[in-house]
């Protein structure tokens, strides 16, 4: 006698529509919260997000868009079992790389994946999102969930955020400004942001076997909370500047650091060289470097080193934007100067770490 | 005597910046072959992606964004390592969801992630992203591409994909439109398209031991060409019908099948009424029912069953759509109508697989 197979269902293959569907009603809802712009056009339709295309006085509006991830950033929120940060870490890496040509955020979606959820973790993840659009002032419109057993391991889980900005075509920053006399001013980051999370795990957890609870020389809390402290949004203090006819153009600097990004900014024939003195390293990057160790240059390859964002000034006006900058509670420092030379980042200064 | 250590690099951490970079240049080749609208500004920056916001003649032009992944199909082309038909999936995808809403696309990014890219997989998977667009009309205009050690296992990778486009106001389809006298016209999919693969996969793979070079019956190819097989785009023969009055609402039968999707167009007091007689399921679906075992109700709430796109259209012009639609080439099939009843799907006719 051959036993009857019992039916299989959806469920039976890892995937349980109820228990998204659950999830998904409560992000619903964090997500409309950051729906307060009137050009959110919200049910009206559920396949696509509508946004009005209403730009205001704007004389040729463009669309400026993103994407990215968090990278491996995630391996250390997964360790920590903390979800609710690596959003709002998308959300401000998304509007910083829009930022940099000139544009204001409008609409923001977002992609999670993961092998399988564990109840609360979308909803935690989501909240991370959801809270920086809205301290932004950005709509999170959008966004997929998708449950994969067997594509990814159990506890694994990758992000990813997409952003459409708006910038006035006049108004677009970047290299054709830029000139051989300008300066360099930098912005403080909070740590790491979304970059070299590979090697910085490989140096404080595999090699130097510590556990994130474990605390450094110099850093204030554990080494866990340093390595999550939140991408910072530079808009609050940006985005009353880019219409400022002595902003040539903006780096985030992000993977490959000042070596990589400041040559983005740079036209054919123009060379940034960058002190290394002007500012202090903090001490997740000095322990890092020691502790590695990790030469210099790789280090400045590879992290911000303090430094998040650059800003292109014309050398006349740098005083004056120092100022305006300082005024609104930013804490700028002037880290170098542009040169005729070859495309490039030339490093000046005697720090080792 | 202590060995110093030599000094770390981030290749050491597994990524290897100079091969993503020269993977990501054949990439960039490819993306701007599908940059030949006017309103793409290209070479104004590296950051963020410029398109112009220019809508012609739109009264009140609105933007139709859309965010998804290929879902646990990527396991199926990983599995035949065949890795340049899952991007078009995604592209296909993307574009379907916003046509629902009435929208034509505009531009697409992607999101590509991966433990390790073995050589020629980023360019291999960009090619579909690059050839779907560029058959569809639609501007690649960015993407990342992450190659993250220890968050993903060797071998798994995915991708999300992001998509804007646009509509006038006037003419965005949905719920508003529908009435309960409205019937239903069915297009061919070509597949599963992208979803209900987990479930596929127990079932063919896992449950009946085939191999993806098997075939089944009355199936041309073999289970993995059948399972690979690109989700259809619908905007070729959809696209001039667009604003057409008789066509009230499209819905495109993703996850949850028609059980889930039908109502998301249904406005309150009205029901879908589907005739499962209506059409011959393909037999890849009828195998797997088969095989699984698999209800009948669960099968229509997993998979499209052979038919991916469903078009609301008034009664009266039933007759000149499906003659419009079949001089396009399409094969359209009335497969149910709507009713005075519960917001919901239900089901008639006898079919059994």
């Amino acid at each position: 006698m051959v036993a009857e197979k019992s039916p299989l269902t959806y469920k039976d293959a890892g995937v349980d529509i109820d228990a998204v569907t659950t999830a998904l009603k409560s992000v619903g809802d964090m997500a409309k919260a950051t729906h307060k712009d009137p050009r959110v056009l919200t049910g009206l339709g559920s396949f696509g997000a509508l946004f009005k295309a209403d730009f205001g006085d704007m004389k040729e509006p463009v669309l400026v868009s993103s994407t990215d991830g968090v990278g491996t950033k995630l391996m250390v929120a997964r360790r920590m079992q903390r979800f609710h940060t690596v959003g709002a870490d998308l959300v401000n890496h998304c509007i910083d790389d829009i930022l940099v040509m000139g544009a204001h955020p409008l609409f923001f979606m977002d992609y999670v994946a993961a092998g399988h959820f564990e109840p609360g973790m979308v909803e935690s993840i989501v909240s991370g999102f959801a809270n920086a659009c809205q301290e932004q002032g950005v709509a999170l419109i959008g966004g997929e969930t998708a449950e994969m057993p067997g594509l990814y391991g159990r506890g694994d889980f990758d992000l990813a955020g997409f952003i459409v900005g708006v910038v006035d075509r006049a108004d677009v920053l970047g290299p054709e400004r830029v000139t051989a006399n300008d300066v360099l001013i930098g912005l403080p980051s909070t740590g790491l942001h979304t970059n070299g999370y590979s090697l910085a795990q490989k140096i404080l957890f595999e090699n130097a076997g510590l556990s994130p609870d474990d605390t450094l020389p110099g850093l204030e809390g554990s080494v866990g909370d340093a390595l999550l402290a939140t991408h910072r949004c530079y808009l609050p203090e940006l985005g009353p500047l880019l219409k400022d006819s002595g902003l040539h153009a903006l780096a985030h600097i992000t993977g490959g650091g000042f070596t990589d990004n400041l040559p983005r900014v740079l036209p054919e024939g123009v060379g940034a060289v960058v002190n290394r003195d002007a500012w202090e390293v903090p001490p997740l990057f000095a322990e890092m470097a020691r502790l590695g160790p990790v030469d210099r240059d790789e280090m400045d390859r590879t992290f911000n080193m303090g430094v998040g964002m650059i800003l292109v000034v014309e050398r006349s006006q740098a005083d004056r934007v120092l100022d305006d900058l300082g005024k609104r509670g930013a804490t700028p420092t002037l880290v170098g100067h542009l040169e005729a030379a070859e495309r490039g980042v030339r490093y000046e200064g005697s720090r080792e770490l």
